[in-house]
């Protein structure tokens, strides 16, 4: 039998742009003779689909959509494509009004549907929220074949694999059980650093269990805050890759399965790339995709000379363009003389256009109107944040008066301390970098100067990121001299810290025993605790760790801990 | 049997003075001649703990403070107290980790625990993302009585009562099968206008039902977003209230329960009172424990003139005090007349005192900064944003310099549609009337001059709120002469549609056929879609209807529907 992983990249709600992505993909696949297309979880609405599965009108639409869908694919192929089903028995029994299912479509009809068993309610997932779990084993028979068919998270609940269940059935299992012939998991599951390495040895290792050929469909695409990686793969019963599908983008990966032997063939298999190759990538399409659904074709970042918006610089010109994209310098008496020569020298390489806008006279403005009131203090942090809310206002008012989108420039490591302004550096609709932790920003910087980082950005200079920006210390520029590690402890303590807290969960005492003074670990904490109101309010931050601030970052801000 | 409901105000996470108000009001209690002290829901950690309960040192610094408690409440006194439970059997049968349960202590030990049954995960609730469900009717031995004890959500699945279920078992139909001699329910429900009736007559039902008497228990106290409003209630099997605790007052209500005739009994019945009066005390609560669990004394708000201001104005003086309240003038050009001497009157009936910051100058040197990137284009939002903008960093400049609380003041009409300003008028750490739609604005307003809410303002003069900010049509002012209804259909309109699309989750259809233009139903549907990213970005906001945008509001921005 041959088959297709039609690996889309749905918009969330575009019921009938989705639709057209699936008929073209299902007649592309039907002229390369395969008999099944495979398309990722929810793919009719996208995933996730979040609140708007809590309107009824959406879920009709749903419904009438798969008619439409099983009205112009073509016939004699058969397509599983994921919609949100009604369960209609939900008053009677008392469980959720929907299930998370795979609509299975051939010759003009919906023949079969199987719902998913193990709903995720955990990080970014709220399935339990919204779906009832299936109770059976999903089984279709295909071209005389037995098809394990699962959903995304039944794949997940390998015990021998991850060393303890999380939920109490295993789906796997039950269809090896019943001895199918192929399993087929159809999955929207988020890119993070280092997944898919998981991901393949968990396919591997549960192949080789129970004897069974795996076929993985993952989403693509970024919707929010999540980045759907693709890199769908096929795995045999000795556990190697039969064929993986592209990196961050959409593919049609046709895949032949052997019944006799049990084998899977393609003939394209795209090789894996290290890490910081595959945060790239997954940073530029999660822009790339949030501008393009959100309906932008522009965007405005503001440029400091410093290390974090120059990665966001480059990012954005990879996603968008050198011509789309705006840099604007707004220099004020603190910021030095070469942080605006670095931030030229920046837009220079990646070719992009800037903008100089100096704060001066707004500081100035400023000062005077609040003179009266602020008679007999010190200027501190109030002033601080003046610089950098008029700076926020200067590149708010571009990205209003000609449609740009505002993408922020704060990482990962000062959203989690709050050492970033709310209103200030924080405004924007995407914050591009905010769950890249500063030491990583460097790191990303340095690779993307090396060859392969060129190669992904297609650069033709030898040099991505000007070598001062790489050299000389953070400073946020806010007052006289000032850099970053007068306020806070250096970065690659402060960041495995924060991964202690933030990633793992750990407590002080742990921390402290893994070698950090007491009270450095103390008053990070304190800082964390208290930068929950900046978070609350910061814009949606691409996903690329396991604990990103977002979604998934669920904290009390009126709290005492 | 005299029992004793104590309606705590916990403050989240703060393990320490929660066990501090514990072991104070068991003092109390037993020096009542109380043999029972019932806690709500969680209440050692307070609700909703959100995310801290994934740090398992949070865990364990719970099972302690359980200790604590044990050994310092009246030895004699049985207490209720409410924690999280470790599930040790998690990873081997594959469920979560922890309880949401309740330990029962006396004489030094913690004898019995029992664990609640039904997991909310609907709107604000995320209960699956953390517990694990009991499997058994809870059933305790109190001074020979068998009690059944049910935790919350337990008992909102009465399918008679709501024509529905909502799981698939019902505990308090499972104890009255044991034969239990009373009910007691441990909660933590938040408020929502006109949810003590629902209350009351799901728990007359249940009583009347089952022949059994429940005693009610609720947490009491803003958490960031959401309100616990007390009034505990006692149900006796007539269905009739034998005793009612404050409303948005912490209170120890002692009950005697006669075993014999199963009738409940207590001293004091506080009445329940109008949507006015519950809807002013919830937000004067809300304010007031998000800035006192915040650590802030000093609240600052913009004042200009309008109803949305002058609510938001009387609610922080009520909760803090007029001393403690700042309002900050900051006309422009675009400002009328009235609007300066509406937002005066109104600081002269409060009692606070305001600050006049004009912001033509900074608005000219905004127009300078960005008059050549600007050259060519014709006045529009940018400006107007640029204004708001200004507004909103002079008051976080004030709020930083003097560690005040910045309250916004936009309503929920508003943020619906998107008629606010990102990182303008929406700036603040807590958004007071985000969950009010103006027309109710307007209603709250009349009412605060009425006589009932003078009395609950506590006022002298006869105007709370200056007639004419009742009176003159609404208005932004951002522009010469604009009033709102330029921009948006008239808010009584507004306000209907938006009740069907955001707490119905009706379609444009249904809508339509309510009566509302068809024209005018999709603009308002595409307004509030588009402005889901300034929402992403907003405040915290006190929550006071069924569907309040925030914690229990999760709709996807780069959409398309």
């Amino acid at each position: 039998m041959k088959l297709a992983i039609a690996q889309l990249n749905p918009t969330i709600g575009d019921l009938s742009g989705n639709v057209q992505q699936i008929i073209e993909r299902s007649i592309e696949t039907a002229g390369q003779g395969a008999e099944l297309m495979l398309t990722p979880e929810l793919s009719l609405c996208g995933y996730p689909p979040r609140d708007l599965l809590l309107n009824p009108s959406f879920i009709e639409a749903m419904t009438a959509a798969l008619q439409e869908i099983a009205a112009k694919v073509p016939s004699h192929l058969m397509v599983l494509v994921g919609f949100a089903e009604p369960n209609p028995q939900a008053p009677e029994v008392g469980s959720k009004p929907l299930y998370n299912s795979m609509a299975c479509i051939k010759a003009g009809q919906v023949r079969q549907v199987i719902r998913k068993r193990l709903l995720p309610t955990y990080d970014v997932f709220d399935e339990d929220r919204y779906f009832a779990s299936g109770e059976q084993p999903g089984i279709l028979d295909c071209c005389g074949l037995k098809l394990g068919v699962t959903i995304c998270e039944d794949l997940w609940n390998d015990e021998q694999f991850w060393g303890h269940r999380s939920y109490t059935v295993n789906p796997i299992a039950e269809l090896v059980e019943r001895q199918v012939d192929l399993i087929v998991n159809l999955s929207a599951s988020p890119f993070v650093i280092g997944k898919q390495r998981v991901r393949e040895a968990m396919l591997t290792h549960s192949a080789q269990r129970h004897g069974c050929p795996i076929v993985y469909v993952n989403q693509l695409g970024g919707n929010d805050d999540l980045i759907f990686d693709g890199r769908s793969v096929a795995v045999d019963i000795q556990g190697s890759i039969a064929g993986r599908a592209q990196a961050f983008k959409t593919d049609l990966l046709c895949i032949k399965f052997d019944s006799e032997k049990k084998t899977l063939r393609s003939s394209i298999s795209h090789p894996l790339e290290g890490d910081h190759a595959e945060i790239w990538a997954a940073l530029v399409l999660g822009v790339q995709d949030y501008a393009r659904k959100c309906g932008f074709t522009q965007a405005v970042l503001g440029l400091s000379g410093g290390i974090d918006s120059a990665l966001v610089g480059a990012i954005a010109t990879a996603a968008l363009g050198p011509e789309n994209v705006l840099g604007v310098l707004m220099p004020s008496p603190y910021s030095s003389d070469h942080s605006i020569k670095d931030a030229q020298d920046l837009a220079v390489n990646l070719g992009f256009k800037t903008e100089v806008i100096p704060i001066a006279d707004l500081m100035g403005a400023y000062d005077q109107s609040l003179s009266c009131i602020f008679s007999d203090t010190e200027p501190g942090i109030a002033e601080e944040n003046i610089q950098a809310r008029i700076r926020g206002a200067i590149l708010m008012a571009i990205a209003n008066k000609f449609g740009r989108l505002l993408i922020s420039t704060g990482n990962k490591s000062e959203l989690a301390v709050g050492y970033c302004t709310l209103y200030g550096d924080m405004s924007g609709g995407l914050a591009a970098i905010s769950d890249v932790p500063k030491t990583r920003v460097y790191s990303l910087c340095r690779w993307l100067n090396s060859e392969a980082g060129q190669q992904a950005f297609n650069a033709q200079s030898s040099e991505i990121i000007p070598k001062n920006i790489l050299t000389k210390p953070p400073s946020a520029e806010l007052k006289p001299n000032q850099v970053d590690q007068d306020s806070l402890p250096p970065y690659d303590q402060l960041d495995d810290i924060l991964a202690r807290i933030v990633d793992q969960h750990q407590s002080q005492t742990q921390i402290v025993a893994a070698g950090h003074a007491a009270a450095i670990v103390q008053r990070v904490m304190q800082l964390v605790h208290r930068a929950e109101f900046k978070r609350r309010q910061a814009p949606p931050g691409l996903k690329i760790t396991d604990r990103a601030f977002g979604t998934g970052w669920r904290m009390p801000i009126a709290a005492k801990h």
